[in-house]
């Protein structure tokens, strides 16, 4: 005989369950208990537990006892509800859930109107005295469990529903009548017979334990499993079932149904907000159909207002429920409370109200915007209602970027032409300019302009500096366009397949719409969105809430966050947003400037080693007072220079006509030059004579380049500027490479110091950017002073994916979870992560100690910035604009670290395998 | 006091080491006394162990009693010589040479003519009655022991014979005279004080210890340590020191020195094989001054009648060692039997005759020809001097490329007129034709023709097949050009710097000689030789001692071999050559057919998808067509068939001209397909949209591929032609991708199977080449049949290297170390191979027994193929021709281990460190 307690019942202020029991009874039933526990007006139900799931997934059957648990708790919320199931006055209606621990898409969902028969849909009808929704609430339960519980297409339903309406000559579900729905009850239950073999069940019991049934088998089913796998999903007992007794809000005048928010979702003002509707369904206030009304009289007003609507228009067409049910707008505000002061956080719920009894269905943690999310935690840290750390934790730091960039007004409204990638956030509004060269004119004389190109190259970044923000046709989230962008913190919108552009004759179209040179247009580079116009934009504040929370976050992280920056101008920038040095400063952008990129194409194209140091030489003072300007901004603080990293070719031009200009500056045979170029192309630039490679078949240029970097160290050292150069040897694949190149770099190094008598710590170390640096790391480590991980090109290679060519397959890869994100965007733990924790591992194991950061795109990405925290690296680093979102996740990876050491759990960086 | 014995004698007759004593005497020291022991007259010596090396390392001293032993060998050298170092009669000389248990370069090497000083260079001369070479000895002497012992730069010497050599007027060392050599001792004397500060040491005695301490000393400089580590020298304690008498070949017509096999080198012919010249050093024999005689009167003869010369002529100035030293002859003839009954093996020996007296000076393993290792080991077992395993283990696998390809006849003189990389063996002559279309023409007429191109791609098949050899300016060992090449068994040299071609002009040019179309040219694919006209060609059997040697292997080894073949042609040829099956049949291949292309082109090009059905249809029959001929070929064999793998704009035309051909083949507009060929461009093809990931997005594609394969072996079951397809999917690095493609695959192909009511089995499984696809090979294994190891493209993505691009830098790096060798040649085991032992034991945790093999270049080069062996692949697949190379590596490598297995070592798969 079974003494297992099987089914939790809950109902009005009381529950046998908890929040506690998660395990037990699944996330739903959980939460539910938890609400009428603290009394709020739950519809009455119970919740039967994952461990008879677990026994049934074993034997198929359910353990003794639960037969007579099963009927108690029927009687009970029969008692409870005052209604009885199949009843033909007012019967007794349910809903079936299934819920496990953790969401799981992939297990059987929701049955609803249970207990419709031929008997009880009278009383339904004689009690709502409406028998459209009658008739209509009996088909939908068919055709739920139909499909639900017993796999019937879901079409062959349909199909009856198309049939009807053709039939009747209308359009629209909602247009069908009572009559005809009636006959559609018929018509269903044909449908179920032919294809179950049996007949609709009439008895409501048989409806529950078929429901029932259907939940437990749907917990092994493959499209559960596979999830579960795919999501590492293990140690469920099985899935739990709710059964819940139904509610309407769509009974009569005096029913309604709504959603409200504790606090504004959108600004964050502590002040109730919410719509509903009269005698509707939940799906009404949010299918759009009819316009909702507000909760609280204030916005109702404050909306009539902006629509220029006459109070006493509002009060007999828009009510506020305040107006319109003030009792039960009284017992609502009063739910508010009780809920903050339960969860101590912003809750948004969803209620019904039927013939004037109010029902919460669900309350969750309201989702809200950045803005919002820093003043509401900001503002409970004064209530005392949490603690600083809890505050940190409740922002979530990917929506910094709401108040670190300009936003599209939410309130405006936008015409969408078009849609590509969100490549660098902000919103930005300029006029159509097609080349670089024109948008850094037209920027001069005071035009705002944004650059739309195919592509973008190192050549064009004049013209994207000079531009509001950049647009391009091609290119992924990582692509030259976006990276820079980010850099610069300027708007950009990437791979906007909608768009194709002729530049000879300066136009271009999004899918129909024809735009010209000059044409105004807005991008929303947070969104991808293109707006064919000028847009309102709004610009946030850095100061006050945002503040005080970005020090909080501070004071809890123990991780460091620096700056990918190139200039002395995104240097400053990024020390304003909170960077502590620089993590990567890419040094070839240095040579592209118009003074310099003759004498970097002089130094490619020579034959000859003295023309080539003659060459360089002339590009030593340049990249001398660059780093100097850097230095100088990062005063104190560690700046990562890398040695040159692209290929020559890219520094070369491409079309005849630049060829021919720059064989006449170099007073070279165009030919030469076009054949030496020629054999600089690649078929695969990316995994071509680059990085290292290049300062191996070149040590000219790794000595240049290092007499720069401590030329410019020595000459701020005797100015009394303290100086932390860190020269870092890019695309390392063998520990050979690297002592080669180390020993270029140490030589010309300490050469310097010695001719200028000034003592400098520099450090020498590299980029962590290829697999087989990952698997090599222990010996790298030996001579290597750091490493910092390219995560960029890691992932590229990693995946043997290229970022630029990517665009072709990666959205749908991700749109069908074959991935389940951009891997440029977000860090593959399982496959990148695993390589980057070898790296650590055998890094650290040569070199106790060794210092360790992150330069790539994920360094301000807030999972990726997690993972790094709990892997052990030193610092991440990432473009400027993202310093904050990088501050604000190493502060949550190092609170919830403690944490969980606090509660004994092991911390969660610990259990992940590391390679050995 | 020191009771161990630190010092171990070899003399005539006897020796106090032996040759198991390698640890502690060195390989030389062991070596020596093992000649000793067996009676060879090597000059007597000593041997200081490792262990007082290894006692000098720790304490900068030498352990008590070494002083003692150290005299008591002196004198015991000495009485055995009958001379005394120093002494102004008949003075002893020796040398000193370190030699540790493993060769080791980096170390100090070798001081000849120690003992000499103003006594003994008298006696020296006296006895020699050659002052010139007394002198010379001398200065020899002190510049040797001052660059060696006390580490001055040689050129400091070099510098004063330049000077010598100008205030004498003349050219050569040779032609300085006595005097000058006298007087360039005391220069040297003054170098070596001012560069150490001390007086050359006079002393035999003191210059005995300095060499011994130098050579103990340079057990630890940086070289040595860098040395070991590179090549992981770990647990040896030292290196040796021996010192040994000098013999010279050059005091007069009594004397000789000379080089001699047990057996013919070239043909393997048991005949004995040597050269020497009378009153010469070492040195003189191999620099080629002078010519020098054959040892044995045969070959004596042989050679003088292939120069038409006189029998008196030869016997004047060339007569053989046994006309002119009968009894050093005989001698030496009695120690070549000596040689072969103890070392079982072909010897090579180095001989000295001081005044009649013979001295071995060395013995080793002797080198041989490809042809020549194989007859030697079959006739060796025919003669019972060895078993067959020791047979098998005996040819180095990479020499049968020899015997399986035709070669330039090694007696030919040839002009070798440029050079490139040797990218698939053999040697072929034709004239030259610079593109496909104009070889098939002139090889359809019965012309030879070496297709002569920049570089090849897809479409230049037809020429290449055509073709007797290929010859390109760009690409690497495994450009397009290589691999076909390789697949096709034709000779092909790659990547030739040295040509220049002018196609309008269809002119070439190697450096400064210019060729036009139709001249004769010889290619030499294993030498990457060019030969400027037509060489004679030696073409080799492969059937008697080749076929038994073979077979030997086959008997021993337990490791499958496969094949690499994309046509019935190539399949049956693999077969001749063992092939057990295919391991990577390439679909693409397939597509380029004049019938084909068209099709395959229509299919990318059209945007909708009943148009491209409709384009694939097309194809279907000639992929069927194409599988049942391969299928049939490998009756009874697997064959693994892999789906569709280039990015689509491969297959689509470059020039204006072929894309305005197409445009009118297809019915379209010339800007269409021009926009769309633009569109699938890609900047990084290597990474791109290609494999699975084409099947992926056009999951038409592998439906097809797949109903191709299975209606093509449904055909032959019915037949009754036992197939065993199966199906590859390429480029995975999520098990999602897997997913996705397995269930298109196996849907269609039970489709079909269930539509041809044919049993069919076939298995599907996945190429592992993306290094993540190693890091998540537990997940994929869950569902894929079999794994194979596509080294290519692991090695590119591994290092980040393109092979296309690579030649720019990869021989600069294999020159100077920074790569032991070209990774996409040898697979890195390293790197490369630690991913693969990842992905096998995470696969086979997932799927116990889960079938592994490898397809890449690498499954034909023998340390790779060992590799494969031991980390317990279940086969290697390589092309045709290297089919023997891999099934006699394979041989190797199971009787190699079973050998560790037998004497209790630890096999040597074992000992690696695997992934977890």
């Amino acid at each position: 005989m079974n003494k297992e307690k099987n089914i939790y019942f809950f109902g009005k202020g009381k529950a046998e369950g908890s929040t506690q029991m998660k395990e037990l009874l699944g996330g739903k039933g959980a939460n539910l208990a938890e609400m009428a526990n603290i009394g709020l007006p739950v519809p009455p139900g119970f919740t039967i537990t994952t461990k008879v799931c677990e026994y049934y997934s074993k034997n198929q059957e359910y353990p003794g006892g639960f037969e007579e648990q099963l009927k108690e708790n029927l009687e009970k919320l029969e008692n409870e509800m005052g209604k009885k199931l199949g009843d033909n006055n007012d019967p007794l209606l349910v809903s079936v859930r299934s819920g496990a621990a953790q969401s799981m898409p992939g297990m059987m969902d929701t049955v609803l109107n249970l207990g419709l028969n031929p008997t009880s849909v009278q009383g339904m009808i004689k009690k709502s005295g409406n028998p459209r929704f009658g008739w209509d609430s009996y088909r939908r339960f068919i055709q739920m469990f139909g499909n639900v519980v017993m796999a019937i297409d879901g079409e062959k339903f349909e199909h009856k529903i198309e049939e009807m309406k053709k039939k009747k000559g209308v359009e629209k579900d909602t247009d069908l009548e009572a009559e005809d729905m009636k006959e559609l009850v018929g018509i269903f239950k044909e449908v179920y017979k032919n294809e179950t073999g049996e007949d609709f069940p009439n008895d409501p019991l048989v409806q529950l334990r078929k429901s029932i049934n259907a939940v437990f088998g749907s917990w092994n089913n493959p499209r559960a499993i596979t999830y579960r796998r795919l999501n590492n999903i293990t140690g469920l007992l099985g899935t739990a079932v709710n059964v819940q007794a139904m509610v309407f809000g769509n009974t009569g005048s005096k029913s309604a149904t709504g959603v409200a928010f504790t606090r504004n979702p959108s600004d964050g003002r502590n002040q109730f907000y919410g719509e509903y509707l009269t005698n509707a369904q939940g799906e009404d206030v949010v299918a759009g159909i009819r316009t909702p009304h507000y909760i609280t009289t204030a916005d109702s007003r404050e909306w009539a207002e902006a629509q220029e609507m006459s109070e006493d228009e509002r009060k007999r067409n828009f009510a506020s429920l305040e107006e319109t049910m003030p009792e039960s707008y009284r017992q609502l505000a009063e739910i508010r409370e009780k809920l903050e002061n339960h969860y101590k956080d912003v809750q948004d719920l969803e209620f019904t109200i039927e013939e004037g009894e109010l029902f919460i269905l669900q309350t969750r943690t309201g989702k809200r915007t950045g803005t919002a999310a820093v003043k509401i935690a900001v503002d409970m840290v004064d209530e005392e209602v949490i603690d600083e750390k809890t505050a940190v934790m409740r922002v979530e730091p990917k929506k910094l970027d709401e108040l670190l960039h300009p936003q599209i007004d939410p309130s405006a409204k936008v015409d969408v032409i078009g849609k590509g990638l969100p490549a660098s956030p902000g919103a930005a509004v300029g006029k159509i300019i097609f080349n670089s060269d024109d948008a850094e004119k037209a920027a001069e004389s005071g035009e705002k302009v944004i650059l739309v190109r195919n592509e973008t190259s190192p050549e064009d970044i004049g013209g994207m500096s000079a531009a509001e923000g950049i647009l391009t046709a091609k290119g992924g989230m990582t692509s030259h366009a976006a990276v820079v962008a980010r850099g610069m913190g300027s708007p950009c919108v990437a791979g906007c397949g909608d768009l194709a552009i002729d530049y000879s004759s300066k136009t271009c179209r999004f899918k129909d719409k024809g735009f010209k040179e000059g044409d105004w247009i807005t991008i929303n580079g947070s969104t991808g969105e293109i707006i064919g116009d000028k847009a309102p934009l709004v610009t946030p504040e850095l100061t006050g809430d945002f503040a005080r929370l970005m020090e909080w976050a501070d004071k809890f992280r123990n991780m460091g966050v620096r700056t990918n920056a190139d200039t002395p101008e995104d240097a400053s920038k990024a020390r304003e947003f909170g960077a502590g040095g620089i993590g990567l400063c890419r040094t070839e952008h240095m040579f592209f400037g118009e003074e310099r990129i003759p004498a970097m194409q002089r130094m490619i194209l020579s034959e000859k080693g003295e023309e080539k140091d003659a060459a360089l030489k002339k590009l030593l003072p340049y990249q001398k007072e660059d780093f100097i300007g850097i230095f100088r901004a990062m005063e104190g603080f560690p700046v990562t220079i890398r040695l040159l990293d692209p290929p020559l070719h890219e520094f070369l031009p491409k079309s005849d006509e630049d060829i021919e200009k720059l064989a006449g500056k170099l007073g070279v045979e165009k030919k030469r030059v076009k054949e030496k170029i020629e054999s600089l192309e690649e078929l695969n630039p990316m995994l071509g004579h680059r990085g290292c490679r290049l300062g191996i078949t070149f040590p000219a240029i790794s000595k240049m380049q290092t007499r720069a970097i401590i030329e410019a160290a020595c000459e701020l050292v005797e100015e009394g500027v303290k100086v932390v150069p860190e020269i870092m040897i890019p695309l390392i694949s063998t520990e050979t490479e690297y002592e080669n190149q180390e020993k270029v770099v140490r030589e010309e190094a300490e050469r310097v110091i010695e001719e200028k008598g000034v003592k400098v710590d520099y450090k020498v170390g590299t980029m962590i950017e290829i697999p087989r640096a990952c698997l090599v790391a222990d010996k790298i480590a030996r001579s290597a002073e750091f490493f910092s991980f390219g995560t960029n090109d890691l992932t590229q290679m990693t995946f043997g994916l290229s970022r630029d060519d990517a665009g072709k397959f990666l959205p749908e890869y991700v749109e069908s979870s074959i991935l389940p994100n951009d891997p440029f965007m977000v860090l593959d733990q399982t496959g990148v992560g695993e390589l980057v924790k070898t790296a650590v591992k055998k890094g650290r194991k040569s070199s106790k100690g060794l210092k360790i950061g992150i330069c790539g795109e994920h360094g301000g990405e807030p999972s990726s910035v997690k993972f790094c925290h709990r892997t052990g690296l030193d610092y991440v680093s990432c473009s400027p604009y993202r310093v904050p979102i990088a501050r604000l996740s190493a502060a949550q990876s190092a609170i919830q670290q403690e944490q969980e050491k606090n509660s004994g759990k092991e911390p969660s960086g610990k259990k992940e395998k590391v390679l050995t």
